[in-house]
């Protein structure tokens, strides 16, 4: 694509500064990055943060954006168990966003890429009319892949940390939520600066046989949903055993909506064949691990909660659905 | 990120009908693919078309405008002297296109796709304010790779097909140039149908010592710049050597400045170390090849023409630094 030199300098600048690494046979400032033979099988994800979509400039430092579209696509890798590797990145700016707002973005996309042992192997820089930053991230994966195809009826379902404060987070920054200072800090930063598991991931893969996963981008009840659709299964969740954060009972309350139907946690949702106390697996994961459930024959996800159960029946299980089925206690 | 369901079932639909083939271990419909292990070494690289900055959407059929979408990822791979192998494809999708035109955009591409011996292993799609179709593209190469920091003082310079007819269709697409029905067609389709030299790379691939190569995207001047900064080296460019269609000839005349300015040729330019014939080379190559110049010990890129030489000397070449410096001849 036709670019102007001002567009040159500035792809050079900004991959120069994270095209540093051992990895990569060549790195930046070709037409492609040559990267060595892999020993394992790779892993292969693309994931995009769009402004005025997915944020607003307004809503976090530019570090801590870049930082998070890396995250974001880390979050895909955790939940196959595996371990990134090299990432391109191709970013689109917008009229009025300067250097020095560039600079920042991709110094924490880099802090970010070195946290997690990725190497930036090259990059392309487009203008648009809003900024946004997509990633393509890859992995590579050593043992068992941890699939949603591998539920199976009987499996024990597990959800890693808390779910629900990003969506807390979200509705804070965009105005939709109030919350006590303390409070609002951490929601927030649960929104701003996610942690992608990808220590856990590994050590899930570990387990045999592989559990089924599935990162939460979309919400606990939408991804449940892919996981279940595509193992050609159901599930049972209690209400009462999701775990929600202190913060998030004291802004939202107790009522779980948000955190079935709200996104971007980047928590892990997996199914085990066999049933693992939580503790057990918490200290065996590194992380808080609640189990939330089991996996049934039905094809149909069921919340049960203390007013009777809730059926999800069919498609994609939205926020705006468990709503409307939740109004029909015992349905 | 939070996507509705509607985007769900895009995503799914379209990429169920792209996701055939035996590469990928696991195609799309995961967190990630999984892709088996590489027995070389592997070209990595990310390319982007947003409506609006790229292409207007009346410029092509849907399916023409998918498939220039991974041409010129091809581009990039065929510049390294590789074979693509697998991609992942972020779509942003604006209000206002409807299933039909995204279905067929999307059978452009994987028909692409196919020709090229690519699977399309996974993808992404998230709402914007413009359509942006941007795709990350993995290749292997077996042999030697080519690289845009090979070139050395005394190599020959050559280029591939012609250059400047796709920017003559993009001036006659945006209605800023006019030509007569027959070069219409042709200069629009070259914009529009790009052909990536995957063949002819990886027959360069094989000529030793390794030939310096880039894919002219940005133009030739730029293009050659590129290759000349990271070779440390400088050109002399025959203005008169330049291959220009009749089509170009018949609608711009003879002069170079869009041939040498314009972008989007997707031609490769490169430089071997000994002189070969460009009548040898285009058998060898499979493609028409012309012999443009020489690379120098200068530093410097040297167009030479009837009138005299024109120097550029410094920063990334573009047609408005062509136009001024082509003002002072012998400069």
């Amino acid at each position: 694509m036709s670019k102007s030199p001002g567009e040159f300098h500035l792809i050079e600048r900004l991959l120069r500064r994270l095209g540093r690494g051992h990895r990569a046979i060549l790195g930046p400032g070709d037409d492609c990055a040559i990267l060595p033979a892999t020993h394992g099988r790779q892993l292969l994800t693309i994931d995009s943060m769009v402004e005025d979509v997915h944020f607003q400039l307004g809503w976090g430092a530019p570090e801590a954006l870049g930082a998070r579209a890396l995250t974001v696509n880390l979050s895909d890798i955790a939940a196959m168990g595996g371990k990134p590797t090299v990432c391109v990145v191709n970013l689109a700016v917008r009229e009025g966003l300067g250097p020095r707002f560039l600079d920042r973005m991709y110094k924490g996309l880099g802090n970010a890429a070195v946290r997690a042992g990725v190497e930036v192997v090259g990059g392309n820089v487009t203008r648009a009319s809003a900024l946004a930053i997509t990633i393509a991230l890859l992995g590579e994966v050593r043992g068992q892949a941890l699939r949603r195809d591998a539920a199976r009826a009987g499996d024990s379902l597990y959800v890693t940390g808390t779910v629900g404060d990003a969506a807390a987070g979200l509705r804070i920054l965009s105005g939709r939520l109030r919350a006590r200072p303390a409070a609002r800090k951490l929601l927030v930063d649960r929104w701003l600066r996610p942690t992608a598991r990808l220590a856990a991931g590994l050590r899930l893969a570990r387990i045999k046989p592989a559990p089924a996963a599935i990162d939460l981008s979309d919400g606990l009840w939408q991804d449940l949903g892919h996981l279940l659709k595509r193992s050609g299964a159901g599930a049972e969740v209690d209400a009462g055993a999701l775990p929600l954060s202190a913060a998030y009972r004291e802004t939202v309350g107790d009522d779980p909506a948000l955190a079935l139907g709200g996104g971007e946690d980047y928590e892990l949702l997996f199914a085990l064949r066999r049933a693992v106390a939580a503790s057990a697996l918490t200290r065996t994961l590194g992380v808080r691990v609640s189990r939330i459930g089991r996996i049934t024959p039905s094809g149909k996800a069921v919340l049960v909660n203390a007013r009777g159960s809730v059926r999800h029946s069919e498609g994609a299980p939205t926020l705006a659905g468990w709503d409307q089925l939740r109004s029909q206690p015992g349905g």
